[in-house]
């Protein structure tokens, strides 16, 4: 996931204000949800979000995670792959097809 | 971000259930959220988290974030490279240097 | 749970701006994970929180609480008290003292 | 709010699994996020949520909650109405009647 690119924009960015004493774990599972709540509160009151705001807390959630998975050196695009297999299994295409409902309610 | 790998195997699962009627731009949000603060419950206690349950759990943030990228028609390396310029102007280095202040408070 | 006083104060409120039209179950729940995350990012980067901030975001997150509790008709005591005894037999005293972990770990 | 009757209740049962060590403000913060989001989850794919389940939930937060209250030493009725005032001067009923915008966009 998250290209060279961006990766190593956000580590120079990060270096330059001497803030990885900050990013520890779990201080950044706190960020990336208070970042998705304020993702959340673009659909507060109804469904029309403004899309520049929208993209613009996308983009706060995705930055944490980034920041999150070079911390634990791990690689987001491994990371989505191997999870896609377990909910694979856990929710059949036969059965899960249409439903919305949990994969313990199916 | 996100490589073309990993947006086509979500696409892949996605159409397999006909899911995609679920995932408006709201209810991706919500996910979002949810999922959000299950990776924060690796951290409810104490910052000593389970390694695999954070990778599980980062990975389903990740995967939401990915499908509400697509479903904007957004690419998730701009969108971070864009908003990080953004930041960049309101937390100068000089000022923001070893601090965890926001902004309005530098 | 909250007081008559309060419940009439938040009720003549809403009626006042002719705002109970926004106050569906599902607004309330998303309203309350928005101010819940308010009140985590007065612990963000560390514990030391400001006092009157925390204060503050505790009190919107229990606004909305009460809003959805009478939305929904239910007493807040009652549904505390009734949830406390579920707990408690989930937790048994002699299994769960001194330990932070999981029902299902103990 | 919180009657005398729930905080003592909370009180003992905290006491008899000696887990006041556990409830720092900090992560009594992240409790409360963690069950929002569990309540926001009755709501992820639709609003027809199960009322159960919504009751369930919103207990969780509201015992959370009432449990940082305790440890802030503030009374819940106090906090509400001091914090509706404050509310009341930023969305004057004339300009806020019927509108779901945020104070600095009314």
């Amino acid at each position: 996931m998250t290209s060279e690119q961006v990766r190593s924009a956000l580590a120079e960015f990060i270096a330059e204000r001497d803030w990885s004493q900050f990013h520890s774990p779990a201080n950044l599972a706190k960020s990336i949800a208070i970042e998705a709540a304020e993702l959340l509160e673009c659909f507060q009151w109804n469904d029309d979000a403004d899309d520049a705001a929208v993209r613009s807390e996308l983009a706060d959630v995705v930055t944490y995670c980034t920041i999150l998975a070079e911390r634990l050196g791990v690689d987001l695009d491994t990371l989505v792959l191997d999870k896609l297999e377990v909910t694979r299994a856990k929710y059949p295409a036969d059965k899960a097809r249409g439903r919305s409902d949990k994969y313990d309610a199916l």
